[in-house]
């Protein structure tokens, strides 16, 4: 059976200081009304029924992650015993739907991803899905807007399959963030989409693949998730000696079988503010600004206010981020989105670990 | 005897979103850790005992003023039945004056100002109180440093006196707040000062003024002032009678008799945002920013963050004004700080008064 892993971990600084580590993007809405995770669980529930979507993250968001998933049952938010990098969530992951369903085929979702365009979506899904029965490990892509170097890249090869206007292709390679040359020449080549991830396989083949390049490691995912409610000690103890390691480098590098479908998904990854203002409904000036806003010779500015009521002007600003909490307050130029993480390690400097 | 007057009135905008209608800014710490009503008390107190120096301001903030004033008696806190302008203050100030001491002399202090040069403040108030003693109106002028607009102008005439560093000159004429090309020549012509204010006269003089130039308005002080502790309503029936008139018009263009004392006060009147940052301390990179900052590639920026511990960061920030409020948050290019009144008036057209 097909079933729907959303992944929930995630630092969450990139969007500081709405963005917090009790407090990563996900839970967060930022574009809509509602956060991203739940409108992640929304879209999921139109491919898996409520029992077969399930949510993998930590401890520090456990409350979180149950309340976004209210109509899902309560067994199916997983609560990794601690952190061990996306091997630890998928490989708790797996362990628990196959004792439960040894054909399960699962696809891992991120919880914090804009997708605009459903009915792509829907067919990448159910096209990864229906391929990975047979084997090999299926991924996503989209093609290259622009040169970006923040992201991976996928080589595609020749057609596999077709259907509901997206179509797989063998996987050539994949490539980590490529420099701007490199970037440029991929965008050029034609044949080279965006690594979106949605990561589509057996959990028996992730079982072996794991057996296989991570020795030890199915042991310690199986006992874990076995005493995972009944003994968390014993859990955490068992989970505890799994390197920390991203599942890329665990077993897709090392992987053969792999195909990669191409869709075009009206996809977003807001990994900073500048994504945020890009995907944010705009004014005439191209302000992102509150209802009740006053701006005076403003343009290109967003501001993202926590407090209800409070109210915003701005003169003579242009291309300004503006990020108002309780306890921080940000204001950055927007082509200076990325520099967050300046501020962060600023922050982790001085011992200012309260505001991050 | 001498006596000092404080007039506490002012509406308090601009400096939004700090200073409101409820909190102007005499109330307010601006550049030192004491709010300017404070620092102006206490420049006072080394001139003239505490019984001698009187506040005059509105009901809305008489509370404030009383806290402020703690070390005055009780009963030197006047507090107008309603506003009238700066002739309301200045003669309910006279009248309650005249009652308990016919000879008083008294200067008319702003509550707002900064004043850095105490020496040369105190020379000037003390040759004004004893030149005043012999009829005269005497007000305090700054040598212009710059042609600005804003300002009123006097240009001084023949000298009559000077002491402890400071001299007098008779007024030739008082100029309001001319235009660039005007204010250029005033600076180059060498015998124009920005006239600071701080009217020094009898209140004997006053009151003759007012029965020659506002008929009828001296009987209505005399009236409000008996009446102010007693009858808080036949008070405001006799006050509010009175034009909204400020004394500058009222009697100060009328009168003949004027003299100027010039003195280099290090004087500033915080008008804008601008000046706030102007006056305060900055870093290497000119920023005035709270304690524990991160500031990234930022100069020339000022923040005022109302609550304490909240924590500002920047990027890529030039000569910005950021100012954060529980209710309001403001963000400005410097150099148009003037425009705040913009941001009121928008405020006031879409009824957001409690804004303000």
């Amino acid at each position: 059976m097909y079933h729907a892993v959303v992944l929930c971990g995630g630092s969450g600084t990139r969007l500081w200081p709405l963005t917090r580590q009790a407090m990563p993007k996900q839970f967060l809405s930022l574009t809509t009304e509602r956060p991203l995770l739940v409108e992640t669980i929304a879209r999921l529930k139109r491919l898996a029924p409520p029992e077969r979507i399930w949510l993998v993250g930590g401890r520090a968001h456990e409350r979180l992650m149950r309340e976004m998933a209210a109509e899902l049952p309560a067994e199916n938010v997983i609560v990794e015993p601690t952190a061990r990098d996306s091997t630890g969530a998928v490989g708790l992951a797996m362990a628990r739907l196959l004792r439960r369903d040894p054909e399960a085929v699962f696809t891992a979702f991120h919880s914090d991803h804009i997708i605009a365009n459903l009915a792509q979506f829907d067919a990448a899904v159910r096209l990864a899905g229906s391929l990975a029965e047979g084997g090999p490990i299926v991924n996503v892509g989209v093609a290259p807007r622009y040169p970006e170097t923040g992201y991976g890249y996928v080589e595609r090869g020749a057609v596999v399959a077709s259907r509901d206007g997206v179509a797989a292709f063998k996987v050539v390679r994949f490539v980590e963030k490529p420099n701007a040359e490199r970037a440029a020449e991929y965008v050029r080549a034609g044949n080279f989409l965006w690594n979106v991830g949605l990561f589509t396989w057996r959990a028996a083949g992730v079982r072996a693949l794991l057996t296989e390049h991570l020795p030890g490691s199915v042991e310690r995912f199986e006992r874990s998730e076995a005493l995972l409610e009944s003994d968390p000690d014993g859990a955490l103890e068992a989970f505890a000696g799994l390197p920390r390691i991203s599942i890329d480098y665990a077993i897709l590098e090392k992987a053969t079988d792999r195909v990669v479908v191409e869709a075009d998904l009206g996809w977003l990854d807001i990994g900073d503010w500048a994504a945020v203002y890009a995907a944010s409904p705009k004014d005439a000036d191209g302000n992102s600004l509150p209802d009740g806003s006053v701006a005076i010779d403003t343009r290109g500015t967003l501001a993202s206010i926590g407090r209800p009521g409070k109210l915003v002007a701005t003169i003579g600003l242009e291309d300004v981020v503006v990020v108002d909490t309780d306890d921080a307050l940000l204001i950055a130029r927007r082509d200076r989105s990325q520099d967050v993480k300046r501020v962060i390690d600023a922050l982790r400097e001085r011992g200012l670990e309260r505001h991050l």
